[in-house]
């Protein structure tokens, strides 16, 4: 046995969820979360129906989206909260909506549970960044059309002092892009695009709350993504998929 | 019952199976190859562990990588095999690896199918070209440092009557690179990108059948990743993130 006062350190486990859809995370995360004592989870993800994947009842579950004190728990305070846990020798879950390391702050987490001496274990999900456009019937590839796609973050708009995005280079890329987080920006991204070179009549998918039952889609064009972004009131989270991609059919000859 | 001669047309699945550890499927995907009465699998993903995930003596299975007339099944044979099979009124389960639409010819099976009238379900997998850094320790976004990757195929080499990627545009845009089938062409592309203004110095890791137990890493700059190949025997199938993120430490202050 070991002493009360130094418990054994178990890995904390980082694990993408997946977009949404509770059975979209891989096997390797359930299991992770069968094995779990407490799941630290995000609003994204397979939250909603976690009782299909694991005896939740046996579980402490804390939602870090919707703590009481703060609108939104501080990526600070989700660090403290993983390393109090696994140091007091729980075995900890973090549960997160997509891949952790697509924008999810994954390595953000690694790095500060590694600066507090805790192994972490990683487990890749489905990014909700090629997942959404595939079940909403878009492929992010497709051979003789494209060859690379560009998963991009749409949450600072182009030109913003803090922007790490060059919007010109993508659009010239030709390269599909897939933009997650943009919803907010759609309007100056669309633009920003367009002035680089991107034409203003490339096919466009909007998909919001992907493979869920909610699940939305609409297609344009990139001229008129902004304007269908307002009259259908589209709203976070959703994926914009540009692209010629956006515009295939599964009816068109090969 | 139906009649022998009209029989019962069930949808063909096109599962990703991700990077090749068996699971790292979905639990979607493990559930429609419980059900599938007929699997035709690629030598990619999980295939040679496919009896952790369903009872295999049960099911036909076809492995289309390896069929004994030809070193490479053809794109149409694999087709005509889906067709063949579903109009016969058996569950077909398509396994690919990786994700079914990065790369993977997905959409091409998924419009031969419904040329034949067959419906089609897709399941998303966890694509190599995001997992495969991951769980060698590399995040392809990182907060204040990247807020953008791009995934391409590096199986044409730049310039080539035939490719359809601006590498030019890539080595501009400060995204992260995380190239997948560029072995053969790793000193074509290292030279384009460094002519198209990405410095010689940015971190390169090389990932070689990520996941599996054979699993390599080998870390560069990219001045260097062709001798690195060269030099330490690289083999498909392996993957190349070009950017910061290759060069990030877990011990590293956020």
């Amino acid at each position: 046995m070991v002493a009360a006062e130094s418990p054994q350190i178990h890995p904390v486990v980082l694990i993408g969820g997946g977009p949404g859809a509770w059975d979209l995370i891989t096997v390797r995360g359930m299991h992770a979360l069968q094995e779990a004592e407490i799941i630290l989870a995000d609003h994204l993800g397979p939250v909603q129906q976690l009782d299909k994947l694991c005896d939740v009842a046996s579980k402490e579950l804390i939602d870090v989206s919707k703590l009481p004190y703060k609108r939104q728990t501080s990526q600070e305070k989700i660090n403290e909260l993983l390393i109090e846990h696994a140091l007091a020798g729980r075995k900890v879950a973090r549960l997160k909506g997509g891949d952790p390391y697509v924008f999810g702050r994954g390595f953000e987490e690694l790095q500060a549970l590694t600066a507090a001496s805790i192994p972490v274990e990683v487990i890749p999900g489905v990014t909700s960044a090629i997942s959404v456009p595939a079940l909403a019937g878009v492929p992010v590839t497709q051979r003789g059309i494209v060859h690379a796609f560009t998963v991009v973050s749409g949450h600072l708009p182009p030109g913003h002092a803090k922007s790490l995005v060059d919007w010109q280079a993508l659009a010239q890329s030709g390269a599909t892009l897939s933009i997650i987080m943009g919803v907010k920006n759609s309007a100056a991204i669309a633009q920003a695009l367009i002035n680089g070179g991107r034409c203003a009549s490339t096919p466009v998918a909007i998909i919001q709350e992907g493979t869920m039952a909610s699940e939305r889609v609409y297609k344009c064009v990139l001229g008129d993504l902004a304007e269908t972004v307002r009259k259908e009131q589209v709203a976070p989270p959703a994926v914009f998929v540009i692209g010629e991609v956006a515009g295939l059919n599964s009816q068109d000859a090969q």
